[in-house]
């Protein structure tokens, strides 16, 4: 199970987004169809993906909408709170607090932490912003956070370094830098620059091809 | 060209940000080995990478740290400055409207929109944030901007199919919802919670190989 690919992961947390959504309406099954077209995939890619982790629904029925949902939480990791450390009082790290999917999907803020004297002791939703100095004392290590680092590329190796040590196994980057872990850490990265330049890519790309076809 | 995958598109983008790094510091050549070493991937990968957009380098001496600096550059689409209009002005937007990488790397906000009166009229970095109805106006169709789609799931794909037809072809959507466009638009999407599911997954699959390896 271990080498799931992403894309694939990606797509069950949406399949498991529509399903609860057809939950809350009363719908008692969904065909590969039906969430394939919702997804923005195919039945065939459905039913690949829903048949990693066993037998759903049956041939000609569909799949039964609250059994798959609440398998798919559990595949997930969902059935349970994970604690979430936000690292860096900034604008992305507000606006990642204050995101009500997060709480509605079992993730809840920890803490937050930041170096600005003028931030620390704020309010910050049900939470208080807190020093970076405190960050590795607050990291029990049998119940780590997932922790985001919302601060500046500069010294943002440094404070990773800091949290794996106290034993933090999960960091979801928004830092514009790369930084690295070791292989029992799990890292993903959003780098909102690279977005744009992905679109840059193709906007260029799709006008060389207008050009040749012109 | 056309089936570059964003992969390949993504580690372009980190080779350009350590190559223009190495150029700044008057490093003239760089090796397959040390690029891979800086980017977290193999040599071979670089090479290959590279190969797509023509030849760089000779054997044994590396590449050349300006040149290729200025082919990537060129190759992602940022030799020239891209436009970017700023959907929604809460705490993502503005973290995206303050973020210094963007301007550094040639996008420039050219409008900041929301609903909310008490928002509209307000300065925003160097802009004022006007309302959505001037949006569809204020996109030319042969000028067309990137569209940066930081507002509420709800009415997210009625604003999309808005700027569409007003001739908008490439949208980043940080709304945490699934939203279709027409072939000829680029799409990417950030979605922070499904990241987040993405490493309680990782979490929880790690605890279920651990406890079969007990």
């Amino acid at each position: 199970m271990k080498r799931i690919a992403d894309s694939t992961v990606r797509r069950l947390s949406m399949y498991l987004r529509y399903l609860e959504d057809l939950d809350t309406r009363g719908q008692h099954t969904a065909s590969s169809d039906e969430l394939a077209h919702l997804c923005g995939t195919t039945p065939a890619q459905v039913r690949k993906d829903l048949s990693f982790f066993g037998s759903f629904g049956k041939r000609g029925l569909g799949y039964p909408v609250h059994e798959l949902t609440a398998r798919l939480r559990e595949i997930l990791g969902l059935q349970r709170e994970w604690k979430v450390v936000i690292i860096g009082a900034g604008k992305i790290g507000a606006a990642l607090a204050n995101y009500r999917g997060f709480r509605q999907r079992g993730f809840s803020v920890a803490g937050v932490y930041d170096n600005d004297p003028s931030k620390i002791g704020q309010p910050w939703g049900e939470a208080v912003i807190r020093p970076m100095d405190a960050l590795v004392g607050d990291i029990s290590a049998d119940d780590a956070p997932i922790a985001v680092l919302a601060i500046p590329a500069d010294g943002a190796q440094a404070v990773v370094d800091r949290i794996v040590a106290a034993g933090v196994r999960a960091i979801l980057n928004f830092a514009p830098t790369q930084i690295t872990v070791p292989p029992h850490v799990n890292l993903k990265s959003v780098n909102m620059a690279m977005e744009l330049e992905g679109l840059s890519f193709a906007l260029t790309n799709a006008g060389y091809l207008d050009e040749g076809a012109a």
